[in-house]
């Protein structure tokens, strides 16, 4: 059969590809919020016993890497490719944390967008004839990322309410080509869209027209509406975002319902987290599908959702010279299996 | 048919990738090396007129991949995937320098191995079925690399003899389905190698052992010799990596001829231009395949050929804090079209 491209952006696997596995591990404050209790390991210390923030960032990338195949059933020798990245500069959490692997590597940066656009590219690799199984992932740390883009976290600089909190943790799947297993059935991947927003600490509003560009033409490309889908979930909009997305889309024409959700929002509580607007960095939808979302795939509590990973695509120094912050995001299309075991 | 995985590392495409054109525009440096005659634009301001030096390298990338395009006789339209990268922090030369293209976009970050990584995606995309075009390539800027990774140029630091050269510039490629163009036939994609190097004025050492892991496994994969290629070139290792990778090869068990370059020593006259080691930075093998290798593929002076761009990935907080510098190849294989007529 082959894959087809349908409409401007999307492209429908020929056979699907499998999700055989999701493992999240995540840091103290994710695991006293809502989703506590679904991550498979929470981490204490947020130096992981490492001696910095970014080294800790890697061996949450490695642990939760090894036990992503580990839950498969595979070996690391099984994986044909591995693709994350990360928001460190030039990603070095993700060089350092996988290169004990040995194995083939694809380097991303997508900003807080890196688990849609691994998990996106990771399928089409396997899809494409290319893999059997691949292992894609993403990673952020809230002391690491708040030292790098921010500010030291001594200084202790009071937060505007439109700011998230960056995650910490890792999230990894394991694709395979066959299997009971939820499946990606089809792609649809975002242009970088920049409405010329210029507050770092808004990130959110950067951020939501690349969903809204995403869903409206998923749903353009697919003629599908919101109400097709169990659940549609961006990354880490947060409320603000979240809002804007609503708003946008109806002007494109679509209601976003309930079912629409964004992971920024579930993942902390942020009335008792102090987390104002939610969640973010790459780690707050990679550890929310995997930890959160996938069981209810497997379980058939969900049959389709529309994932839609959100990154902004800013560095200190374009903030700096007044440029503008861009935003990207990747869709990825999951179906459930609906209950049955997988194997 | 479909592609096939070969041996450990290497998959052949079902059909071969075509590359339908090829661009490169540079600096002043390089404009003036013994490569100058072939490069499509050289641009005398290092500014590119522009406020900054990072802008400069966007407009580099927006100039260069519009070339690209239009050299294929195509539009932007035409085009079903993006996939760049370069070195600045969050890759945002790459962001600024695209988003007016309004592409769906995979952006990578593989250091200086960029060009490499992006054909081999570039091509898989097509390959599997996903798209009929994508335009795919590497930056770099001199002037944004020193001041982002070493010191600020108007210190005047002396630089040690092992030290290269980043060169300014943009190579882009489009690829596509069909046509009578240089085709990419296999890929042979690089595991993160760390042999413990922490001189970050030494890429070439820090990047060798990436080199030899991918060309060792490609040739006990393809079952070819060193002698089976018209032209291997590395991308940025210089002299010190190239002297040390035909060590380590006769230890492996090839001989490395006189087939074997490295872009990095093609771009500069080290005798006249004070650059040391050779050219580095992503857009080394990038403007180097393109201006001056794609030629001779497209004329049949290069039957075959061995395309491994290199790269380190160390970031100056990886470095700050003692890490060592791994580094990564992407192993490209590409067949001339043995001097037929494009179309």
């Amino acid at each position: 059969m082959g894959a087809k491209k349908i409409g401007k952006q999307t492209v429908r696997l020929s056979e699907g590809v499998r999700i055989m596995s999701a493992a999240s591990t995540v840091g103290k404050k994710e695991g006293e919020g809502p989703l506590g209790k679904y991550f498979d390991k929470v981490i204490e210390d947020s130096m992981f016993g490492e001696k910095s923030w970014e080294l800790a960032e890697s061996r949450f990338i490695r642990e939760n890497m090894e036990l992503a195949v580990q839950k498969a059933g595979l070996k690391m020798k099984d994986i044909d490719y591995l693709l994350c990245g990360d928001l460190l500069n030039q990603c070095t959490a993700s060089t350092f944390g996988t290169m004990d692997f040995q194995i083939p590597f694809f380097g991303l940066y997508g900003a807080c967008s890196t688990m849609g656009e691994s998990m996106s590219l990771g399928a089409m690799l396997i899809d494409g004839g290319f893999a059997n199984h691949t292992l894609v992932g993403a990673s952020s740390h809230f002391c690491g990322a708040e030292k790098q883009f921010r500010a030291p976290l001594s200084l202790g600089n009071q937060r505007p309410p439109t700011t998230s909190w960056t995650v910490t943790g890792d999230g990894a799947v394991v694709l395979a080509k066959k299997g009971t297993f939820p499946c990606i059935t089809e792609i649809t991947t975002g242009k970088v869209m920049d409405m010329g927003i210029t507050d770092a600490n808004n990130m959110g509003a950067a951020m939501a027209p690349a969903a809204v560009d995403v869903l409206a033409n998923h749903f353009k490309d697919t003629g599908r509406t919101p109400e097709d889908y169990d659940v549609i979930a961006t990354g880490d909009l947060g409320d603000i975002g979240r809002g804007l997305v609503v708003d946008l889309m109806k002007k494109e024409g679509f209601t976003m319902g309930a079912q629409f959700t964004d992971c920024g929002i579930e993942i902390f509580d942020k009335n008792t987290q102090d987390t104002h607007s939610g969640g973010s960095g790459c780690a707050c939808s990679a550890v929310t599908f995997c930890a959160y979302f996938y069981p209810k795939l497997m379980s058939g509590e969900i049959s389709r959702m529309l994932f839609i990973p959100t990154g902004a695509l800013l560095s200190t120094t374009s903030s700096q010279q007044g440029q503008s912050i861009p935003g990207v995001a990747h869709g990825v299309v999951i179906e459930g299996c609906g209950g049955k075991e997988g194997k």
